[in-house]
């Protein structure tokens, strides 16, 4: 019995699926066994469409439509945003129809939801594309890693930022010039805020903190920093140091609580994820049975995301009408950890004016509060005022780091607020 | 319903699964939502058993009775080699259990008539932990990149023999007394000579070549090299030219025939794969829909390969009792191709006597057979004869640089026969 999709959206990824499903039959076939068949297509701008051979597919201006059209039992939701696709969905859901969707920012914030009403109508829900693109990370959560405790993820999975970070690294320039360039050449959205605030990594460590824990996290509870703050001159001092700076989801289990955050990650030179560059994604996972595992590939664009959705419906597609799978439901309810707790090495970045005592009375405060100085140096030495003076701390706490630095910007010779990275 | 495991061989691997088992029943039941219990344990020797408390758990010395044990749903077969193995595991198939194995020799020799049994019986036959240990690799092939066609893959799956090179490669090492130092530590097996001439390769590369293509593809068919041929002295002028020598199976279509062979590689330094160190495994994949992917993780190993063991058990505890899925069957019959057709670049070391006219002559049999030079630097120039002449050719084919270094080895001035490292 040949498996039909509707699939509701026709921009980028939806013509990557259209694509996909229209060409790649006979792989589909090769590796499942089943014959997948695109049944109907919908979206309010058909023009699209017109790029393809759609004979024998319905195609339609109507996402209900397809929804309850008898030859589909697999729905793509690929309009992306929280309405109207968190309707489309549940409307699928609800009709016994299986949903695969890419939409991250949904899945963020109402995955509980969701999870539920496809439970109740047993039927599957599925976002493997939702979280870095083509890169099977769900899947080897769900299934590869099932018998491992999950001990850390550590994520590159915004392929912006990543992009902009490894052209300021290689080829030592600022961060604006970077980011204007692939804005100019349509790589990074317009606005680009969601990418380089940090926020599109946010989505997809909720996703994934949730499922590596078994436990509702909730979004607005994740420390998120982007890399806007991120300047030449501290990418040059770091990768002096032997260390290359990436924008990192972190997600690990500490004393019962989550924690999940995004930030600017400094990665050792000699660690797999800093020789991941430009668009590429990966994601590193730390677990009990396993040990270290590293899944790589690309996190966004129109056939690898596309590549990641299909591998969605056929699974579907391979159960040949056999009951959905025991499904995910959410085994804990832990709490996120506050970031004041969070423990590691900081890399600091003090701008001051070139006057005697500063160092002695910045590395003072830093003493006072605890916070311990692994090296120290001075930057600039012959330059005009003022100098960088730049700090690897030991092992601390945020809310230590945090307090210091309130104090020391506060200093009369500091001329700005002290740059901070923290270390893998 | 709890799914009842049986374990077929209690040594490395079989108490590595015996142990996750025990112990992570808690994550499997959070990432599954099922219950997997070990029910029957048996070995000829009962020793290694001591470990663990077994209270519930049936212990025997006769592999049939655990077969058909009622209580066991799932037969795992860890003993490897040929036989027993494959008189167990076709008795399991037919008693209609489903089996996962590590059995990666077995499976390049006999996975089509254990698929087609697998079949016959409507059970799963699952070998997620034959090729690359913990790696998701057949889960990435047939499910995560179900929609794509394979265009090559590049695989680091042996661990001793990555390991050798990279400490060759990082500390300037020759290779025996890195051979000797792994051996005495436990870290090679003794004898190491499946590991070291890539016949261990050669199974895995047999088994994803099967895979990927969906074509029965014969262990005999293809080119197997070893790393003993790799000295010192080519790691480091290969690394000068800015390369990392890995032992790699390669697999590619090309012109409807199955490009599939094992020998040592020129990895380019910036290439992921050159950044995979030590006993790690690495394997790359190219595909028309979600282009470059890699999966990264230990490939041997008691613990990383009973988590994969455990994934498949998983994998089938899953379905809760429902049918099988549409089982893999090849689809093709193509052939593999003949190793003289490849294409590709060539370093080739040529040790002469350091005599006047020698690099012209031997520059001038390249080139009467086709073969043209990309560069040539003579090393060694000041010290004692012979000397060594480093080649690197354009695109050229294999029969065409056997045929010329076949002329070359019979000169006279010609103290050994050339080394040569096809590169990547």
């Amino acid at each position: 019995m040949a498996c039909g999709v509707g699939v509701i959206g026709a921009g980028t990824v939806g013509s990557g699926v259209i694509h996909t499903l229209l060409t790649n039959g006979d792989a589909i076939l090769d590796q499942s066994g089943q014959t997948v068949r695109l049944r109907h297509v919908a979206d309010l701008n058909l023009e699209p469409l017109k790029a393809f051979d759609l004979s024998g597919v319905t195609v339609s201006t109507d996402a209900k439509a397809l929804i309850h059209d008898p030859d589909v039992s697999v729905v793509c939701e690929l309009i992306g945003g929280v309405e109207p696709a968190k309707t489309f969905i549940l409307e699928a859901l609800r009709a016994g129809k299986n949903v695969v969707t890419a939409n991250k920012m949904l899945l963020a914030l109402h995955a509980r939801e969701l999870n539920e009403v496809a439970i109740e109508n047993g039927v599957d829900l599925r976002y493997e594309a939702a979280v870095a693109g083509t890169i099977p990370i769900i899947k080897a959560l769900r299934e590869g890693l099932a018998a491992n405790h999950i001990q850390a993820i550590y994520g590159i999975m915004n392929g912006t930022c990543n992009y902009i970070l490894t052209r300021m690294s290689l080829e030592d320039l600022p961060f604006d010039a970077v980011l204007q360039q692939a804005m100019a050449a349509g790589f990074a959205e317009t606005p680009p805020d969601l990418d380089i605030e940090g926020h599109d990594t946010a989505h997809k460590c909720t996703i994934l903190a949730s499922l590596a824990y078994s436990t509702p996290v909730k979004l607005d509870d994740l420390y998120v920093e982007g890399i806007t703050g991120i300047t030449r001159q501290d990418v040059a001092y770091t990768q002096e140091m032997g260390y290359q700076v990436k924008l990192l989801a972190v997600i690990r289990k500490v004393d019962g609580e989550i924690e999940a955050r995004v930030n600017p990650t400094l990665v050792p030179e000699d660690h797999l994820l800093a020789a991941v560059k430009y668009e590429f994604n990966a994601i590193y996972v730390e677990s009990d049975i396993a040990d270290a595992t590293l899944y790589y590939g690309r996190g966004a664009g129109k056939l690898p995301t596309a590549s990641a959705v299909v591998a969605d419906v056929v699974d579907i597609a391979r159960r040949d009408g056999a009951p959905a799978p025991v499904p995910f439901r959410y085994a804990h309810e832990w709490p996120v950890r506050e970031m004041g707790l969070l423990c590691g090495q900081y890399y600091l970045r003090i701008v001051t004016e070139d006057k005697p005592g500063v160092l002695g009375t910045v590395c003072g405060i830093l003493g006072e509060h605890g916070v311990s100085i692994a090296s120290c140096t001075q930057k600039d030495e012959h330059g005009p005022s003022p100098v960088n003076v730049v700090l690897m701390t030991h092992e601390t706490t945020e809310a230590q780091v945090k307090a210091a630095l309130a104090e020391i910007d506060a200093l009369a010779f500091i001329t700005e607020p002290a740059h901070l990275i923290r270390v893998l």
